[in-house]
């Protein structure tokens, strides 16, 4: 099978190769040129929003969807300003019921960016320098969804039928908080969604500069916010030192019980429900490329809790970890002021691993914090409230997208990838996967150092080019799979 | 000689109340009227500081006082703006060498007000209600100093010799630190100050809104920083949260171990230089008028860490205290920021007692951070600083001043006044007790009521008027000890 594919892919491959040096980079200039930045609520760039999701329309029908763009309504600005959403791109390719149908999900909305802000070239034009492709967007997400694009472009290109029925989910909204994109996957349950077999991904970074790789795995996130209060008021430290339950003492007491010195959290019960880790785990943690010095270097970070490779990985994405964000209501700002804060609020959250349930999580937080509260016996009221939950999502990597994933990176990058997980928190994962029940696949095409969310964000034009061909070899692989099995996945 | 200070006492306190009802407090309606602000950096408000510099400087000549306006240079703001210093009044009535020489020092300068922010009347209106006279300034510091010219005016009005030499240094800049006052205080030690025989200063509050009070104490302060860094930058908690020493949770550990939660500060050896309590002074609190109902209420503050009243005042005015007033670096703005902070620094300051010693607190804060960091076995870097050091304050009450005031008080008000402390720092009396080595005396007029600082300050009619003939009572007392010493004091 493994050889079907590679001689499918190679005409693929060449395909690719005809077409990609000018046509697939020219056309990621001209979106990286749009400041489609859903973050800054300003009109101005709203317009660009829309503009930039009406250009991926065209492009679709170029290619010969059939498209439709959802309008989204209005979102609503804590300021009492109204801006309106832009339009959710819902795109398909082929209804033949016999091959099986793949959804991509990708977003066309970026972050931010200013030259000004340390970037060293335009963010807004695309630079190529050594093989690196600079400019807002580039990796987070408009060149991963081109390389969507370009791989049907091909196989159009070729005049090859698409092996795969394809489906495109774009929206405008990912970095605002993927603003009105669940009602509309819950709405379009059995409608668009109902004939898809898999939703694809590529939203996310691998964990090397050269190997690629699968995530089949992220965590879930619980905030909390404990607040302690005396009176709403501050007080004089000169004329109330010296007799009152300090908030503040209070607080970091609070605050000091959560975790030890090793970053082990100490909220009786919290590791009970986190799955243990098998040998098959174990060999795929030992298996990841990752160079711990290069890491070190890259992160600014002197000395981790772990020394070994595999310990951090898991400590990172497989086990819990408990984060102090800040303090809210206490003296925040430079100089000396000789506050008492009346009433202050401490931020923390837990990132949440399999099979950790957020409810269990939350009970015990709260019986942990009331515990050591009654201890100190101050007068003090003291209030915790988990104010977001958000569950940890995993794939079964035996699935078959998963194998036909592996194989067309085998086929593309001649190697296996490296299967991985996320540490943060990515919640579309886990909305696809409870409301329309198909399973997820993260196919990241993107390096490491790739800078998302940052300055100087890029991405490799190695990334971009074989990107592309590996979205093709996974079609292929998907049918290979297909036909093996003699039915639909 | 009670009775004998009674006796001068009578014809003035009748003399006072002749002249007082209308003239006094037209006097401290013209000087509340002038918004001399010296807190927020504004060209205009600067200007009305000068203009109210000037006013004084008249009343001042009217008495018959010789008045030089000492010029003090500017003031260089963080942002590189500059702003003139209004100049500092020194004034001098009478000089003859068998006569006590008292020197009142005040300030004219008033902290921001404005009628939107809370005020029920404006601000910059004197207005009587029911015997209290609202207004900024009132009590902080503009009532008070007016008394003082007040007393001195009855004498004149009465065609009265003045029974002493007074000074008065007046300045504008209080609110905002003092600029330049330390520099004319040395420049003048053996010039304007080289005939004083004590200072008195008129601006804090009694316990009570009541029963008079003389301070005899003040604490001191020592500031500081304890900065716990991994990196300069922040991280993401989903993309780093597990694999490293978190500097916020290092930071709690720290400050958690600052105080156990009965408020006694854990820094070993930190008590032993307190002074003991003597049975004196255990008498002394013992006689304090304080209403624990009415403090705890208008305090706002369900219940203190002590019970009694003597342990209340004297955690507040004779041992040290604790208070942790916030970090900075952390996120501290409303919302749920998931980002482990890179650099994180936290505040704390130690309100120093008799005998506690600087230098020696700053090691054992030290020294007990640098313990508890240790064992932490943190890759992270910490820093501790002292930013901020000044001495605590005490009088001996034997000083002939202190029986001078006391004296004038069972005169003008028919009680013993409570003898007291201030838990807060005022380094203005540290600074005139170490430079011109004179001995200093606090001698407050408003009740405790009075709002300084605060939305509303007033003082009350009676504590205005009353002030004014407790300072020319003072005036007459000074004379009787002299005469009864048959020497300078």
């Amino acid at each position: 099978m493994a050889q079907g594919s590679a001689r499918s892919g190679s005409r693929l491959v060449f395909g690719v190769q005809v077409r990609s040096p000018h046509i697939f980079s020219q056309r990621l200039r001209e979106w990286v040129a749009i400041e489609s930045d859903s973050v800054q609520p300003v009109p101005r760039l709203r317009q660009e929003l829309f503009r930039m999701m009406a250009l991926a329309a065209e492009e679709l029908r170029g290619l010969g969807a059939s498209v439709s763009l959802v309008g989204s309504g209005s979102q609503q600005l804590p300021d009492g300003q109204t801006l309106p959403i832009p339009p959710i791109i819902l795109a398909e390719l082929g209804d033949e019921p016999e091959k099986p149908t793949v959804c991509f999900y990708g977003h066309l909305d970026v972050q931010p960016a200013a030259q000004a802000n340390g970037w060293l070239t335009d963010p807004y034009t695309l630079t190529e320098v050594d093989g690196k492709l600079y400019g807002r967007g580039a990796t987070d997400n408009k060149g991963p969804v081109l390389a969507w694009m370009n791989a049907v472009g091909t196989f159009r290109a070729l005049e090859e039928d698409l092996p795969v029925n394809i489906k495109f989910i774009l929206e405008g909204m990912e970095e605002a908080g993927s603003v009105a994109l669940k009602e509309l996957v819950a709405r379009e349950k059995d409608g668009f969604f109902s004939s898809v077999d898999c939703i694809v991904i590529s939203d996310n970074l691998w964990v090397s500069q050269r190997r690629p790789a699968l995530i089949y795995g992220t965590r879930g996130n619980s905030y909390f916010m404990v607040e302690v209060r005396c009176r709403d008021q501050d007080f004089h430290s000169g004329t109330f030192g010296g007799i009152l339950h300090e908030p503040m003492a209070d607080l970091v007491a609070l605050l000091g019980s959560l975790t030890d010195s090793s970053g082990r959290i100490l909220i009786p019960g919290i590791y009970d429900h986190v799955a243990p880790v098998t040998e098959e785990e174990r060999d795929m943690y030992s298996a990841i490329e990752l160079d711990l010095e290069e890491y070190r270097n890259s992160s600014q970070v002197k000395t981790f809790l772990f020394d070994t490779k595999e310990e951090i990985l898991m400590h990172l994405w497989r086990y819990p970890s408990l984060s102090i964000h800040g303090i809210e209501g206490a003296f925040d700002e430079p100089g000396t002021k000789t506050v008492i804060p009346g009433r202050v609020t401490g931020k923390f959250s837990i990132r949440l691993v399999p099979h950790m349930n957020l409810s269990v999580v939350e009970k015990q937080v709260k019986q942990h914090l009331q515990y050591i509260f009654a201890q100190r016996n101050s007068s003090n009221q003291m209030a915790v409230s988990m104010v977001l939950g958000l569950h940890p999502w995993i794939a079964n990597i035996k699935d078959p997208q998963y194998l036909a994933a592996e194989r067309a990176i085998k086929t593309v990058f001649g190697t296996e990838p490296d299967m991985i997980r996320d540490g943060s928190t990515i919640p579309i994962a886990k909305t696809f996967q409870d409301i329309i029940q198909k399973s997820v696949v993260m196919l990241p095409l993107g390096a490491v150092d790739d800078g998302e969310h940052s300055q100087n964000e890029k991405i490799n034009r190695r990334n971009y080019i074989e990107g592309s061909k590996l979205v093709a070899a996974f079609f292929l692989e998907m049918v290979q799979l297909q036909e093996v099995a003699g039915t639909s996945p």
